[in-house]
């Protein structure tokens, strides 16, 4: 019975598996220990707090270090963005997209 | 105790409350139907299934709407997305971002 309502649960919702990293891996952990400077606005485990801010928590590690290197670059504008990649080192990208793409989001359908 | 274990899983999760906008409401359904032609890297319910598109579930809806805009005036590029909203409304892009920001996301923190 409990099982049946777990299976349930886990078919109504649509669970994404994280990324390849896994959330032991140091890159993920280097950036776990990167993106404190990132919470303010991205949330602690990447739920944006602000209207504008995204939420990053399990975006794909590839989209997540092109945006990256796009802010870094002046690519893609935005003003806190673009000054917050500046200081970015391709391995500091590499760890920030490895944490947030490590963490698990699952999104529930609308009845 | 049952609900003690809800509470625990909720407790356990980062739950986050979906926008403003209602389920019921007409944008959020407009945007579904329009979400259609997203749904082929973005997901049936705005979750990403390719490696370079980002999940639009729970995204905040100016945040939603401010990008599509930038992707429509070509000041954010991304050849796909330049095409793809190029066609679109001010009141398509209030539609599509009233669905993706009315779907709830949860965030599972890592052990």
């Amino acid at each position: 019975m409990a099982r049946g309502a777990l299976a349930t649960t886990t078919a109504a919702l649509a669970l994404l598996a994280a990324g390849a990293a896994g959330a032991q891996s140091p890159a993920v952990e280097a950036g776990r220990q990167k993106a404190q400077m990132c919470a303010a606005c991205h949330g602690p485990l990447g739920l944006g707090s602000a209207p504008d801010a995204p939420h990053l928590a399990g975006q794909p590690e590839i989209y997540l270090a092109a945006q990256l290197k796009a802010f870094r670059s002046g690519v893609r504008r935005h003003e806190q963005m673009n000054v917050m990649a500046k200081a970015l080192s391709d391995e500091d990208i590499a760890a920030l997209a490895a944490w947030y793409a490590s963490l698990k989001i699952e999104v529930q359908p609308p009845r």
